[in-house]
């Protein structure tokens, strides 16, 4: 019986080729049935795995949760034990479930649900949501299209992880539709702002991350602790309405353009699942202030797609990037975020900004891809995009793979309602 | 014995003149005591009536509460029965403290601290924080120093009441210190960032709202339902770091610059008990969309002042300022928070910006009093503030008053460390 977790670990549990979960990955997330109440499941393969079971079946001994840790509509109360019980509950399951171990096998009926079968909800019950611009590809393009092509990144852009707070309240589930946001808009520089539905209604495609407990107000973060506070990470959609934000934004940012709904992927996979996946970043010229240097390999190599898939028509693709074009990584955003004071708490979550590539295939958003409107994407159905339409449905999947093993992130899928 | 307050109306609790809170106040908070817990108290006079005594001595039945509503950390669970429930609380509190009213005389030692020998804790637990920027004269100040005297305020703001999210986990309430924040500034605009504390740290005059739970995700709330999801108000200083907010916040708004700290007064005045200090608002023209068009006096008359006390010296006055000087009201603001279907909760918190009114003694902020470092304030000490300095602390208070009767709001008192 193995208690570490390599890439040639199997489970007794029958893991699909190419599956986002094999038991390297183990990632958690908040599951109910037909007759489970809302609890912490864990991926492997097509089954969930129910650790309230687990724990009542007395398999969690010698680590600190309790029952209501598990059976819960939320992580939240598990994550407050902390990232060292969480690294060990996470181990704990490995041995429970790797090849050799034959503890659970005959109770299998009982610990495990099927994939396919369950209600996957909101993971994590986020306090506060903070959204950064890290992508220096994103940027650029945002810049060339509305201020100066000749300079297009903002004066700050390289010195600082720029970021703005988000709404919390509004974040989703994958699966949970939304409508059309209406807002003011101002088509016509000479005439006064109108009222009505969004005319350009956007995916942003991100990858967020989750947080443990943080210090008290007034301590900072350094980015070689930021490991030690990151839970782990998912598919974040930032829906955007690019005509409600171009004619509000200026000077305080973004609000109703992005507050009306943010969708989010069911598993949190932990960092320590991704470890491997571990790559350089690049280059930062200029150099950067001493607090938001870091050591060692911080970006992480993830795959990510979006697909559109319009009303009654079929999935298609409409971008591939990488989580690796992040000019800023997660200990910087954590360290920049806190070194004013600012204090985190466990279920905070902070995403990364739009995530483009150099190439127009790479690009995260319709705004991009469809460039403000003057490229329009070409469906299999024969109707184009500038921006979404109603009935329109938004995917994105996420996944690290190596010679030896995939780790991913599963699906965020989201449709959308015209406007109430 | 009444059952409708009035402004005759007396309670057999001795209140001092010009006290806050005489009985037709009656806010709500909460504190603790050497041998109470944290639970939800009301203030009346020099007293804090404590709600979890009378629920257990009974005195609340048929009103839908529990024990367990009233001995809590927050106003939260007590907030979650909506508005119906607490008005009839709070009218029910007035019933048991009315002067003909004998039932509690006798155990009035059970039921009442002395305000003086309590400990004030963070009322409400905020979800999400919004900052809005809906003062006139203060958006005009900001646009002249930093932007274009001739053109000071921005093509939108008289359209939108402008706001951004801000940060709920810094929130804190009265009597806590903060520590000068640190962060990237960039002193000399043809040379690099520097880090380090801020030199220009501010105070802003706010008031702020708390929500009950609103409708579902997708629904908004119109300005004539507004009153029925706001549950009362408190003083917000929205502290701010101006060298860090000027280099930072293009294009995404201020970050890092306020979500240091935000201190709020410990007690929640009610809608109720400031509905007869209503008044009329400016006459907007452009003329306002439809959503934003509200009937009847949905601004308040509420005196407002700063002080500042140097280390060691004495607290003096250095604004006085009313929040009848906002152009969009409460209502305005959050039918506009929701008009795209922005979901909102109970204990979220949205403040109004700071608050400056016409003259130069009316201004809410260290940058418009000192004009952005111009005219420095002059102490009595013989010191002199551009901005404020380690070891100052400031104070805000608020209050409602006519001819017949004073409704206050107490104080936020916020002492400044320095730099960690």
């Amino acid at each position: 019986m193995s208690s570490k977790i390599s890439n040639v670990s199997k489970s007794w549990v029958t893991v699909p080729e190419n599956s986002d979960f094999p038991i390297q990955n183990l990632p958690f997330g908040i599951y109910k049935t037909a007759t489970k109440t809302p609890r912490v499941g864990v991926a492997l393969g097509t089954k969930v795995i129910d650790l309230k079971a687990i724990f009542d079946a007395g398999h969690f001994s010698n680590l600190p949760f309790k029952s209501t840790d598990f059976e819960n509509s939320y992580l939240n109360d598990m994550m407050a034990h902390g990232k060292k019980a969480c690294s060990q509950l996470r181990l704990r399951i490995f041995e429970l479930f790797e090849l050799s171990n034959e503890t659970l096998k005959t109770a299998a009926q009982d610990i495990l649900d099927e994939l396919s079968q369950v209600t996957m909800l909101m993971p994590v019950k986020v306090g506060d949501y903070t959204d950064f611009y890290s992508s220096r590809e994103h940027a650029t393009n945002v810049g060339i299209m509305f201020r100066d092509p000749e300079n297009a990144l903002l004066p700050n852009w390289l010195h600082i992880p720029v970021g703005y707070h988000g709404r919390a309240s509004s974040i989703i589930e994958s699966g949970k539709a939304i409508h059309r946001p209406k807002g003011q808009t101002k088509p016509v520089d000479s005439e006064p702002p109108v009222f009505g539905p969004s005319k350009q209604l956007d995916f942003e495609l991100e990858m967020a991350f989750v947080t443990f407990n943080g210090k008290d107000l007034g301590d900072g973060i350094s980015t070689k602790e930021a490991d030690d506070y990151i839970f782990g990470m998912c598919i974040c959609n930032d829906w955007s309405a690019r005509d409600i934000q171009k004619w509000e934004y200026v000077p305080l940012g973004p609000f109703l353009a992005k507050n009306f709904a943010t969708s989010i992927s069911p598993w949190i996979v932990t960092l320590e699942a991704l470890e491997q996946f571990r790559i350089p970043g690049p280059i930062q010229a200029p150099e950067v202030l001493p607090y938001l240097k870091y050591e060692g390999n911080k970006h992480i190599d993830i795959n990510l797609e979006v697909t559109i898939a319009p009303e009654g028509g079929t999935e298609q693709s409409v971008s591939k990037s990488n989580y690796k074009h992040m000019y800023w990584n997660m200990n910087q955003q954590l360290a920049h975020h806190t070194v004013n004071g600012c204090n985190i708490n466990c279920g905070d979550m902070l995403a990364s900004g739009t995530i483009s590539g150099p190439n127009p295939e790479n690009y995260g958003s319709m705004l991009e891809l469809a460039w403000k409107g003057t490229k329009p994407i070409q469906m299999n159905d024969g109707t184009e995009r500038k921006f979404l339409l109603d009935g329109d449905t938004v995917g994105m999947q996420a996944h690290c793979k190596n010679d030896e093993i995939r780790v991913g992130f599963g699906k965020v899928l989201t449709k959308i309602l015209p406007a109430k």
